[in-house]
């Protein structure tokens, strides 16, 4: 196993006690003379000598460590996440991230992992019921956590971006330019949260307001990957809609595949409505009319409330809603 | 800030020693009564205690952590390469992932932070150079640590993929259909590294011993992203090459949007090759051919030799190779 290099060895070479070396390193040099702090600072120099923020998270630290859990790294509405917080947090900030690729039998082991390793707080996107084993695990331990995109909370700090008005402008727009009748392509049960059932809610309530029969919306339940939205299209050519709406950017990939392997074209065939605007969405041919979630201000507040909280526990739930709209590209045409 | 529950508590509603509930918790409490061991594991059970692994990382560990560096974690092949990463370590192994975003100068300070976490070993699929002061870093630390995918290294445990040969196979195949002028779409300065330069030696080798001349191959350099594909593509239509071959997928996506904005139609105008097979290369219209590299094969060994040399720094440099092959689909025609 590799070994460090040490205080010790940090002090034999500036020929001061450990303890000097670490009072100076600490900023709390001031009764030394210039003479040794330059010593120190050189020897720590040469010798590549790295201070153990692993141990001074159990003291007076000045690093911090944030955990954060999404259900899968390689969903690219999660990884453009995942590279803004990084990008957003100092360099005192560490961040253990944990991907869960779809198997939330691991959740609660890996937030214990994520305790275990002395995080100052968790910001968790995957679905967490309250009241649960996990929530009772993050509380009795005093875990700052925020959580996001995939619930609904009223006993934690929370933002999500409105899903519901996500939903309800997708409705509004294809009724505008003519649709009656549609398919939407939601997650099987496995990957079913409280924000995909909200953008579905949103769009199945504006379509009955706007006089839409239920028989003229389809529910398609698939997995919740670009295979997914391409297994479901034998299903919603079976049933011809004039359009589709995909609860994912990624699900649209799949479908938009799918539907071309069959022969049928976006938009001249079948309308196709996304959500999240992932940078895939410009790329697509054609490109993809879709709901953008502001990933980047997301990611901002987040990293703010959790600052908060560790800062502070005893403020008041702090909760943020983020608005979205919708990016009007190719795929959708007026019939 | 949060306060975790303590060793201490445990001890208290056990009624023991809090030398004795360590003990116990560490397997080492086989001189207790079966008893007390009960209430020990209850008590932890009902405080829902974490035994703290960064304190453990510092003696008697069980845990371990594997600092991961990366370019982007939102490149797909990076962010399938770290998801593959979690799902083959297990439990006790935690990631700790930082993606540069491009920034290569945050590199030092990247590595400085993971050491100063404590970690195992360093998985860097960053381009490093040898004898640099990141080595240096590394080697005065005696931090594990193996090299990928960017590098080409000597002097260290290195796994690579045979790039130079995914070069000379995109070569010959579009040879073989009668392409004879070709662009070379590759990163700029910054994002040029040793693995994609023997990617275009590879190609342009080959080409040369097929008699091409070096008049019909235009190299155009632009960002290593979806948008800097999509702004090569002036540069490319002004060059009229019947194939275009790009070092990624992501650039491919980027210059198949470009051509399609352009009113062009691929393979009937150009033929188009990629590199990487992400999961997005059989969701583009047409379908991408493209070089696959395994991933999968990748993750799992690049765990195993960084997990034979944490276990013995002495043993020999571990190298190894892994094959490429071209994945035939629908954007390249014979001409």
């Amino acid at each position: 196993m590799g070994r460090k290099i040490t205080i010790k060895e940090v002090a034999a070479k500036a020929g001061l006690s450990a303890t000097a070396v670490s009072q100076i390193l600490n900023g709390k040099g001031a009764r030394f003379s210039k003479k040794n702090i330059q010593k120190v600072l050189q020897a720590k120099e040469e010798l590549h000598y790295v201070p153990n923020s692993a141990a001074r998270n159990l003291s007076n630290k000045t690093d911090s460590t944030i955990g954060v859990l999404v259900p899968t790294i390689s969903n690219p509405f999660f990884s453009e996440f995942l590279q803004l917080l990084e990008n957003y947090s100092d360099a005192h900030t560490h961040i253990l991230m944990v991907g869960l690729d779809g198997d939330r039998s691991q959740l609660y082991s890996a937030i214990e992992g994520l305790i275990g390793q002395n995080v100052d707080g968790l910001i968790i996107a995957v679905a967490i019921q309250e009241n649960s084993q996990v929530t009772n695990l993050l509380k009795e331990n005093r875990t700052p956590y925020i959580v996001l995109d995939q619930n609904s909370s009223k006993n934690s700090d929370f933002i999500a971006s409105d899903d519901f008005h996500g939903g309800e402008i997708v409705a509004h727009y294809l009724y505008s330019l003519g649709h009656r009748r549609f398919s939407v392509v939601v997650p099987d049960k496995n990957a079913m949260t409280a924000n995909l059932a909200l953008r579905l809610q949103g769009f199945t309530e504006t379509c009955r307001d706007l006089g839409i029969q239920t028989t003229q919306i389809q529910i398609v339940k698939t997995a919740f990957t670009k295979h997914g939205g391409q297994r479901a299209v034998p299903n919603i050519l079976a049933f011809k809609p004039s359009a589709i709406f995909t609860l994912s950017d990624e699900l649209a990939i799949g479908v938009l595949g799918g539907l071309f392997n069959a022969g049928e074209q976006v938009p001249r065939d079948y309308s196709l409505v996304g959500y999240d605007d992932t940078d895939y969405a410009e790329f697509t041919n054609p490109k993809l009319t879709t709901v953008r979630q502001p990933v980047e201000l997301i990611a901002k507040y987040v990293l703010e409330m959790l600052k908060n909280r560790i800062a502070d526990p005893q403020i008041d739930w702090q909760v943020m809603a983020v608005d979205v709209e919708l990016i009007v590209r190719d795929s959708v045409r007026e019939i």
